[in-house]
Order: structure tokens, then sequence, then C-alpha cells
């Protein structure tokens, strides 16, 4: 029996009972996907755990037909154990999450077809070929529509769940639902804002290399201000409903296709936390290039893509935003009609492009912390741990992590996203020279 | 039968009836404060409705030994009749925020004896001999202690509701809850923020003396921008619970006691909103009191005394505030250990200045659009609206509205409290001249 956090949606019970293999089977069977998109008797179907992330099981289940994708909530942290207990209401917010990204960015999410409340999981579309984002950076493809795509996914979330583009009443309810996804943000509060920058048993770092770099970031005190600056806003500025995770192993991609996934984070909070989790994986997935360069690849044309493609998001994103802004949303702020003169728009268009400098700051801001707490804090990237040669990787991460405390301390002084481009190339140029 | 809104907390039903001053009799008698408190057959108490607020029924209910205050949540806004319905549950969020301000506050709120669901009625303490602050202040009375009971008030509730005060859980849960008083909410979004900035059927003004000035604030882009703002700041930035209509209708005082009531539209919102609404209404006691001027007072040395409680207001509260954060609360917000070295200390003293400055200035700018909406809206002031004379009526309002829109769209430049106040005096000063 495992008991849900109080005040939160009522998920699992006393039947709940993790799915294996065989049991999966007769959870789906029942259901209309069931003939429709797998096919075939459930005996004969295959059955695939393939669950790599933190928190999960994903089963990925085949038949005549095709293919489903079922994710359940475990009642614990997977890579950490029964000992870490993590309400299966996660189960709950990520199916919400999903419903409302659905409709905000139809092709950008994959399609949901069921959601079982007793054993918090989600069926929902199998996505072939798609690879995780994050194992294509580090093998070095390329995805030419990744930043329009990521761009669209942004703006069109957080626009339309902000108070820009939902009636108040809308909005306010919506937070009230995101704001019990309690224990999933002390998560991010905790190990992304906190623990990189205090001793605590759940760091690691790429020891004894780093150990004196992680030593003075915990004796940092201006940079441990911003990083306690960026929790307070990320705690107080319900601005829109965030995916909350969004990293390269939350996006499944092909050459021509993108997806995010995994939205189980989702909460109200400031723009800039979503657009700088993309940005600082893809700097960490830049950081990590030259510990996969090999004689067949120096890999210094991708990471330029890989910078192209971060330039290209924000670009997007902001171009994006813009646009549904000026267009007009069903919003309760900056109404449409107080603006509609001719000196009202010129006004607004100003005050537009100084929102977007704001939110480019902040994101600015989060992409450092969201490059600091993977390298010293509990969960790492695959882009960096890769990295066989412990030496190599910690020059990787020291160059990252020096970047990422001017992202964090001196966020405001950053003009631009090429200006930040330009950071990201000097630091590895001056490796070489 | 009344129906509340979806979402929020149930509150009415069908055996709901406003009362009147026979059945608060036989709403009360079961009650134990009916012999604790009262004292006496219910038919020898005495009832009186004195409800003079814009939406509810008040009863002072006193027999042998005492009395109380009854106070019900009507189905429609009282001002503006049946024609105007609001949602019982108002009375659900005025308790919660009650019990929550009891914690924080206890001397500075009344005592709450009994919450009755059904009736969307709360038993609370009868305060004699105060005197709703707004009217002592047309009476030119002084209250040497309101300075610092208010500044007490704002800085325990404001600390003890945020992210410096409550962990990330507690503070998540309560958002949630009070995020679904939405129709209150919305009331202030649109009254404060938005309807004195376009043509509104439920405006009004002093006619025609401010009709150019009207017009003239409707056709004001960087004031309507400054009016959105601080409503997108208002919509997004969920920093502490507020009372959410501090203005001093809501304050009951005699010269030795200060009690803050009706919070029924609590919402978590900036701290600024709280403080300005204060500030709003101290100022408009100001600018009122050429209009209260006789032979036998000029009011001068009293129009200086409202100025020096409102100095001493924001002097005390950013001292209270400045020493709870200090002394270190219990949020999840700059975690003190973090900074417990000298450096740390250091920095994270002049981070807390540079947080109240930023604080002052919201507060700053709401002041501005609590007086605006006051003067242009639908709900005015008794101090301005009891100067029978139109035209001294309307000379004292455009004084109100030049400050106001100083403090709106350049508040970031005022510097300090005093600076506010030399410019309150500086406006009487130049009409004198």
């Amino acid at each position: 029996m495992v008991k849900t956090q109080a005040g939160s949606r009522f998920v699992g019970g006393a039947d709940y009972a993790a799915l294996n293999e065989h049991s999966v089977r007769d959870f789906l069977s029942p259901l209309p996907v069931a003939a429709s998109l797998i096919g075939g008797e459930p005996s004969v179907w295959t059955v695939r755990e393939v669950g790599d992330g933190n928190l999960n099981l994903v089963f990925i289940v085949k038949g005549t037909k095709g293919g489903v994708v079922v994710k359940q909530a475990l009642p614990y942290v997977r890579m950490v154990g029964e000992s870490w207990p993590l309400p299966l209401d996660r189960a709950y917010f990520e199916h919400e999450a999903l419903k409302i990204q659905t409709l905000a960015a139809p092709n950008l999410v994959p399609k949901i077809f069921h959601f079982d409340t007793m054993q918090a999981a989600i069926v929902m579309e199998l996505l072939e070929p798609h690879l995780i984002l994050r194992k294509g950076l580090i093998k070095g493809l390329r995805y030419p529509k990744l930043a329009e795509d990521m761009a669209a996914f942004c703006a069109q979330t957080l626009f339309r769940t902000s108070d820009l583009g939902s009636p108040a009443s809308e909005k306010r309810e919506r937070q009230a639902r995101f704001s019990h996804n309690i224990t999933l943000s002390k998560i991010t509060e905790d190990l992304v804002f906190t623990d990189p920058y205090r001793v605590s048993d759940m760091n690691r770092w790429t020891t004894p290399q780093l150990d004196k770099v992680a030593a003075a970031i915990r004796d940092d005190a201006p940079l441990k201000l911003a990083a306690q600056e960026l929790k307070w806003m990320f705690l107080t500025r319900g601005e829109a409903l965030l995916h909350g995770d969004l990293h390269t192993g939350s996006i499944m991609a092909t050459i021509g296709d993108t997806r995010v996934i995994d939205p189980e984070f989702a909460v109200y909070g400031p723009m800039g936390f979503d657009l700088g989790a993309f940005m600082a994986n893809l700097l960490l997935a830049y950081f990590a290039q030259a510990g996969h360069a090999s004689k067949e690849d120096d890999r210094v044309a991708y990471r330029g893509w890989i910078l192209d493609t971060l330039e290209a998001f924000w670009l997007g994103f902001e171009t994006r935003f813009l646009a549904l802004w000026q267009q007009g949303g069903a919003g309760d702020a900056f109404l449409p009609a107080l603006f509609a003169d001719d000196v009202g728009g010129v006004a607004m268009d100003a005050y537009r492009a100084m929102v977007m400098t704001q939110m480019f700051h902040d994101a600015v801001g989060f992409t450092g912390a969201k490059m600091t707490r993977r390298i010293l804090g509990l969960a790492h990237v695959e882009d960096l741990e890769s990295i066989v040669d412990p030496d190599q990787r910690a020059a990787c991460e020291k160059r990252a992590l020096r970047m990422a405390r001017t992202l964090m301390v001196g966020r405001k002084a950053i003009p631009s996203i090429h200006a930040l481009r330009e950071m990201a190339e000097a630091l590895v140029m001056e490796h070489i020279a």
C-alpha cells in the first residue's frame, strides 16, 4: 500500500503494484489500444523495460500492429532506491501537464492513450525511431529542426499557460492544481539550487580532479547568493506552467521530428527556468565534445553546430513568443484594448522588448544553475559521464563550471545570446591555445 | 440555493439563508459563545446590523456579559446588488487567512470564535471601543501606536508566509489553497489595475471637475503600462499570503490598540501590494485633509502626523522584516547555513538591503495604483467622498492623482520613504503657494 502526499490528487492505492514484463500485458489487454495499436495476443507481445531515467518504469510493448509505451511511477526514486520514497501522484501531474502541452504544442509531445490512476501509469505513443536527444548529441548527430521545434514548444506552452495567454480564472485554478506537486518541486529546489553549494551526502563529482573547485564553490558567497536568488525566483514567480525538467534527456528526436517527454516536474514558475534547462544541457553537450573527439572526427564543426542550435533556439523562442504576444492572447495581463492606439502600440512594443531581455537574463541565470548541478550535484549527465579519462572529463567540467559561474553571477551583464555563444567559444579556445 | 465557484472549498448550501436581526439569535444560541461571551437569553440580546462595507452582513450582538460580531457573506456584492453574484466561499478564505494571521500577529487581528461553513459566517471578537481607522483619520484623531502596529502586522504576516519564513512544502500547499480565491482576486485585478484606465460602466469620479483628468489617464500609455505591469506582478509573484485589501477601512483602532479585519481577498502575491494598500490610504487621507479643515482646526499639523505615520510605518516595516530575516526563518530560500561565514554574512546583508529597496519600489507602485482606483474607479473612499464641495474635493483628488502617477510610472526613481513624503508635501504646498 502506498500513500500519496497530503493535499494532492489520489493516485495509487491498495491495488497498486509495480508492473513487470508479465503483468504489463494484463494491464494493457483490456484497453482499446491493445487491439487498435498493439495487435495480436498478449502472449505474443514483446515487452522491454527501458527506463533509464532516475524515477520510473518504462515498458515498450509491441505486437503485430505496432506498439505503445507504458510509463509507471515507482513509489521511490529509482536511482537511489526504496530509502527515498516518492509520491505516485507525480504520474497525475505528468498526465495533466501532457494534456495541456498537447493543446499548446500538439505535434511536439507524445500522444496519450490512457491514464490509470490506481497504477500511476500512462499509456502513450511509442516514438520510433526516435532517440533520446542527449544520446544523439553524444554521437554527434545533427537535428536540423531541433532549434525551431524547441523554440516552438517553449513559446507555445509558456505563453499559453501564462497570464498573457490564459484568463486569470483559468490560470489560478491550474496553478492551484500544480502547486500540489510539492515533492518533485522540492527535489528541484534542493538538487538544483542548494546541494551543489554545500556539503551533502548526495553530491558527487570527478574526484580528486574537481575537489578544489567544488570546495571553492562552497565558499563562493556571490555564487551562492545568485543560486539562492534563482531558487527564490523558482519558488515565487508563477509566470507559466513549466515542463520543469527540460533537459536533453527529456527530448526524443529524429532528423525530422522532436518530442518533449516526462513533464512530471511540472509546476508554475519563471519562464526562464525551462529555457535555461534546455540551454544548459546544450552547453554541457558542447563542453563535453572534446571528450568525444576521435581521429576521424575532431568534433570541432559539431560543437559549432550545437552553438548554432543554442543561438537559433533563443532567437526562435523570442520571435515566436513576441509574435504570440503581439497577436494578443486570452490573458488578463496587458489587455490589448488598452494599447490599441498608436502611442499605446509603440509603448507596448518597447515594453515587450524589455520583458524579453529580462526573460533572457533569467534564462541565462538558470542555465548556469542547471550546468553546475549536473557536475557537482547528485544527477549527472551522460555527455560528461561517458568521457572515460577522468582528467579529460574534469577539464571539460571545469570549463563548464567557469561559464556557469559567469552566467549565474553576471547574468544581467550578458547582452545577447550571441555574446553567450562567444563566451562558450572563448572558453574552449583558451584551452586549445 | 447558492452554488460556489468550481474548484474551491464548499461553503454555503441548501440551508444557506442571509441572516437577519432575528435569525442571528437562533444561529448564535447553540454556540458556546452564547453563554460565555454574550450572556442572557437570546430574546433580550440587542442586535445591530452595521455592515458598511461593500460585500457582507455584519451583526453586533450584545447580551448581559458582552457581545460578539457575526460576519456573513452574501451571495452577491452588497453595494451593487444581486446582479453581481459573488461566491460564498470567500468566508472560507477569510477564516483561513485569519487563522494564519492569528499565528503570525496574534494581537493585531480579532479573536475568532466560530466558523459556520453552511451559513458562510464567522463569529468573532467584538472590538470596542474601536473605530474604523478611516473614520478616525477623517475626524483628525491620532493613533500613536498605528505605525508600529501596522509595521508589525505586515512584517510578521508577510515574512511568515513567504519562502523566507515557511518551508516550501507548507507554502506551496497554502498557495494552492488560496489560489482558489479566484473571484475576489479577479475583482482586484479588474477594479485596481484595469477599469480606471478604460471606459467602464462601473467607473465614477467627481464630474465634471475630473472629466478631463480621467480622459487623459485613459490616453496615458506609460501610466497604463505601469498599471498593467503592476497587475502582472499581482498575478504572478506569489511572494507571501497577502491580506489583499489592507486599506484604512480594514483596520479598527483605539489610541492603544490596532486590529486588522476583513482578509477575504487573501491570496498569494507580491508583498508590496499590502504595503502599498496601506500607504495609499494614508496618502488619500492626507490629501483629503484640506477638505476637512475648519476654523478651529486647519488640519496642517494633523496632515503632518499622517505623513509621520507613513514614514514610521515603512521604516518600522523594513526594520522588522530585516530583523526577522536576519534571525533566520523556517523557509527554503536563502538557507542561513549557506551564508554562515563572515564573507557570506556580509554578502547576505548587502543582498537583503537590495531586496528591501526593490520591495519599497514595488510598494510605491502599488500605492499609486491603489490611490488612482479610489478616485476614478468603482469603490471610493469616505476621506474624499465626505468633502461636500465638489470643487474642493476635485482639487484634493487632482493632487492625489498627480502623485499617484509619479509613484506608478517613476517608482524606481523614488529613493526613500522620506523623498515620497516630501513629494506629498510639495504637492500640497504648491497648491497653497
